[in-house]
């Protein structure tokens, strides 16, 4: 069993039911959308109102009072869903890809027109990711050197993964905005490969191994010291917590919110 | 050769040496201050104007022209040292330990009537430790589970170490004031002392190892994932970029700044 | 797909099935009988012959041509399914628990009647954690220092675990044996549990975290430089390349063989 | 204080000074020299009986009685050195690098004329790095996956270091002669060096970084588990150890020993 977050509510057992966010689920027969019912379902303070997979109407929000929807479908139909939901003042949460600044533009339109409602469109609901990604970047023009590890499972077709690529990319955007020097390296004789993949001026190592799943170490260093940012996911649930924090807090923030670490006030 | 910030500077050297920071260091005779006498010498923004060490006179900083002084010294003579280099309008970055509220209070009062000058009072000047107790305190809220495990040498006095247990209490007051419960833990047959001890409600663990100087991990987690921040300090030296840090940010910070956090912009 | 090891078998493929071992399985339709089942398919060099479950005739095995079986079931029944199979000359690898000395001594004596026949018991099948256990108990005369820390999921009810004890007194017996005194420790302040549990002579720490499932380091240390052993156990199938690896080699290890380490040749 | 071994040899203590082995050192004037001059003196068990330097007769050795001599010098005077200790029938543990096989034949030929006098010839005292070594052979060949991944300081000219190539190869020829195929990597895409250098099969990868000394992490895996051997040396000084232990075994091993291992009976 998993620990929930209900414990630490206790208004809502006091008062009753009615403290409880209506929640309903979009693409609940996948199993994103099964991991996400559960987790609904096992929160004290969250109640699981309606799920709507494949040909079932959306209507079914409207139906059960839904206030808060999670969206995990698809590019194809996420469009379709949100301007029913927008429209129809059912706040959402989004981890369907595909956003490009069009797209954001037109959700952002619909908004407009609703302004009490609120979507927050993440493309990383794991919590750990984020604050790593974070941090990364706040402590990137501090120190003269740094470099990335991601370590994954060997089925892996990119290297290096998606998650180093824009770490090292904001690593690297962070260092040059400070005017902090590339990190020195008197490497003078290597095998090629040796010192990594260079994103930005950061080098990025990538490991493929049997026994891991997906992994990443952001290692920061100066002077006598070093700093070590390590992610370890470890299981495909491990967007359910990012998700919760969603669901609970989209409600007070009306308006589009790109990105996870924006309702995380760090 | 440790690599140095002047390289993103060129424009101190395009302009001449009278962009220089003219830094004085007082105990500029013992371990701590020669470090930093070195370090300044080796900056090109930075220029070493005078070196004050027991018996020698205060004015030296004045007749050398010096806008910024370290002061790594002794509780017994610090505030001595403060009050001149307020009252001369030389700005001040001090490691010395022994400031409670009283003291602090005293040189707010004499900064109050020299509005221009700027003084850093910092316990740690570990880049490195300050960052990962920062990202430990905003990171504290959005997992089920934290633990510390800190690690020395094992000639060290006291476990936890006084870093390990600020940090434990930093997590501690975050989760409390965010109403997050204590971490899960079904442990039932303990070998005493095996779970660590407590500190406001986080586990830490104190390992003592031959071969180890001072390092530190504080390991969150929740659904599938967990997020470590780990610091490593191997060398005495480690406080000299956080020193180098405030002589360059202490001028534009007029009034008393605590702790080097408060002008790292986190 | 996991890599199995068929492809560096390459003459089996030459020869036809008649080289493949044929491989039984006993309490085939529990969890942990499937995943053996899987494996045994899915490799080149085994043939699944046949499974048991409760109330299934042990007959089946004889039947199939069965020449090794793998019995992960209960210490109710496994002394009786052990001297069917050697009775019949079929090999066994066991992961069933409840072994004593008594229990062995019965088992010698059955395969004492049957002197080609091989018995491998063992409480743990995962590699990785059977090798850091023997490079533990190698490594430990050769340092001043050394302490375990285990991390495990929060719902684990002893701390430290079973691993950890043993792996601490395989460690403090090398070290009682070689006449290595204590680990040195000035700690003369200790907040009540921060030094962790001793055991013979050796701290283990342990963590519990949600997000974890199961590891340990053990940490030697001596002047200068520290050597870490780490195991990381993240899914319930790690036993599975050591179930195979005594299918492999029990058959041509007749008699008792007790514990992994002793057909790995370390 | 280093905890220094003399602790567990109370007979030492019992019996006198004359169990005491008298070690000579070769260089003493050198940094290394007076590192070991330093720990023979702080060792219960050993005597510092004479030490010589560049122009120093070699016959202080004898006068004082010297029964194992420590060389580490030059790969220009080495030869000598040793014939002369040999003759006079003085142990030796050596550490002075240039060793080919066509020296090693020289050294033996000397020895068998001597049948009764002992000499190691090291590349690498650091205890750690040797087990790390040793370990990362023997675990070699059970394990679908390894990698590993070294870190330096950023003033290092080569990628990757010396041992991690060591360690590769030795690894490398290990899964060789098992008949254990590369580790599985389904990579495709590829920024170029994301997935390090190739040795012998075995990815290496090297990071720089400000505040490191020398690490290094050898990652195995396997279906659902992870073992990763890691040696960290922080001390220029870690060589200490294994020079000792050397020292105190070499008079119990005549002829010629290459490699700290041969004696540590793994």
């Amino acid at each position: 069993m998993q620990p929930s977050r209900e414990r630490h509510r206790p208004l809502t057992r006091l008062c009753g039911v009615s403290d409880q966010i209506k929640v309903g689920v979009l693409g609940s027969g996948g199993k994103v959308g099964q991991a996400i019912v559960a987790a609904v379902e096992a929160a004290d303070d969250l109640d699981f109102s309606a799920g709507v997979d494949q040909g079932d109407p959306l209507s079914r929000f409207i139906e059960s009072g839904t206030t808060v929807v999670v969206d995990f479908t698809h590019p194809d139909v996420v469009m379709d869903n949100l301007k029913f939901l927008v429209e129809n003042g059912i706040h959402a949460v989004v981890g369907t890809t595909g956003f490009d600044d069009e797209r954001l533009g037109i959700v952002r339109g619909w908004l407009a027109d609703h302004p009490g409602v609120g979507v927050l469109i993440a493309p990383n609901f794991a919590i750990g990711a984020v604050l790593s990604m974070r941090f990364a970047q706040q402590a990137a023009k501090f120190f003269d050197s740094v470099e990335v590890i991601e370590l994954h499972h060997p089925h892996k077709a990119d290297a290096p993964s998606g998650t180093a690529y824009r770490t090292a990319r904001l690593i690297g955007e962070a260092r040059a905005a400070a005017g902090v020097p590339k990190s020195p390296d008197a490497t003078s004789t290597e095998l090629d490969g040796a010192r990594g993949a260079e994103v930005d001026g950061v080098r990025v190592h990538s490991v493929r191994l049997a026994g891991l799943v997906a992994h990443q170490e952001v290692l920061f260093g100066t002077q006598g010291e070093t700093l070590t940012i390590r992610h370890d996911s470890i299981d495909r649930t491990s967007f359910v917590p990012g998700v919760l924090l969603g669901v609970r807090d989209i409600g007070a923030r009306p308006g589009l919110t790109v990105g996870l670490e924006e309702l995380m006030d760090l």
